[in-house]
């Protein structure tokens, strides 16, 4: 099943919500706490709204899952969103957020596309045609472990898995460098093209936005993507955390993290 | 003791390093490893060549200690210099790396500037006069511990204090948000902004040139730099790593990471 269309849209909306990010970007737009302490600002906000207009003109019978506003969420053509991935740091004017999404068919994403406004990379895949940034093909690298390979994670205090020990081990083990940006979706962008080795994510409740677009461009440049366990899951619903990885690093990782999720 | 005309050059310099950056930034400088497995690029070695060659133009009196390459380093008068702070960033296209300099008189810095080129961000300060960015004056946070506080960290395994468990048991204890995007003088940076309660850095040998500017203009902006003891140092030779802070959370830190630091 081919997605041009589908596709080509995407592309167009990530480049309209990095217009908006640019406009917002730097000037320190007043954030404010959700319910479960996170953060958002009205960029999120007006990129979300943006999104749901775009859907319901272009494809009326498709659903959105997005992290701040939802539509139609039952639909079984589900476009699924992040407006704005690394909230935190945009806030801060720190230059590391992106704009993500994937269009999810019965659980399973079958194109993503990932904006990074700063660096104005765009990337994107489809199940089976490979992954590219600006156009250009990409693919993972083929490091394992060791102390020229880098490890993105993003772990908090309240989340529900705990891999922060497993993580340091692994680190300290492996001489790993070990960073933490603050943009799950992004890293796992620079883990397609072989920068990390592997981006470690422990969110669960509403964050499948922040991996379902990864999840096809990650794997169509050669990685692997699962959840904390090394098992596949479903993108269009709550998920158990990530491992998005580079395919040799991957079991090797599920090893480690058993001792904390077990 | 008023430096202008040297806060004036360090300013320029600044701004030069970062259109020397600009010129490298997303265009895949390949990175080589140094001795102790760090990595450089072509961009840093320009920027430290630049930095000397203004220097003994306009102050032939004056030593440099700069990352990649130092001169009259016994001078009394010492520029102290990262070309760029976060070369692991920047070699992967990630926009958090600065430039940033120091004047540290016997051992004492007495200005610092820090240049974010992307978000065009000049910080700058000497003692007694106050911090800037952009030339408006900023200030720390007065934010305690709690989970709507940030701590950025730069921690690696080979690191001689391992801050990292410390550091775990802090944000779990706290709730406060963990991150480590690359750039320990940036994070200081932010640190003078009220973005983050504080940063703690793992550096020893070499790594004053990480510490100096932001010891100025941190402490200017009302927070307060020590090394991970809690103890004042000099910045004109290996440091003892890093605290800054908002002063606020500085005592509660140093507390914490005696539990892995004793």
């Amino acid at each position: 099943m081919m997605l041009h269309e589908e596709l080509e849209f995407a592309k167009k909306l990530a480049l309209e919500a990095g217009e908006i990010m640019r406009k917002y970007f730097g000037k320190s737009p007043e954030p404010e706490f959700k319910e479960d302490d996170t953060i958002v600002t009205i960029a999120d906000k007006e990129i979300n709204q943006m999104v749901i207009d775009r859907i319901i003109k272009k494809y009326p019978e498709d659903g959105l899952d997005g992290e701040e506003q939802s539509h139609n969420k039952e639909s079984d053509r589900l476009w699924v969103c992040d407006p704005i991935d690394g909230t935190n740091p945009f806030a801060m004017g720190l230059a590391v957020s992106v704009f993500s999404i994937a269009l999810v068919i019965d659980g399973a994403p079958k194109l993503g596309v990932i904006y990074d406004f700063i660096s104005d990379r765009l990337y994107h895949a489809q199940v089976g045609s490979g992954a590219f940034c600006n156009n250009d093909k990409i693919s993972v690298s083929q490091e394992i472990l060791n102390e020229k390979s880098r490890i993105n994670f993003d772990w908090w205090p309240e989340a529900e898995y705990q891999v922060i020990t497993s993580l340091v081990k692994l680190s300290k083990d492996k001489r790993v460098y070990l960073l933490s940006p603050g943009s799950t979706t992004h890293m796992a962008a620079l883990v397609s093209r072989g920068e990390f080795v592997a981006s470690i994510f422990s969110g669960t409740k509403g964050k499948n936005v922040d991996i379902a677009a990864a999840k096809v461009i990650v794997e169509e440049a050669g990685g692997k993507v699962t959840d904390l366990f090394g098992d596949e899951q479903r993108y269009d619903r709550d998920i158990k955390g990530a491992i998005v990885s580079n395919g040799t690093v991957h079991d090797e990782i599920v090893e480690y993290l058993k001792g904390d999720l077990l």
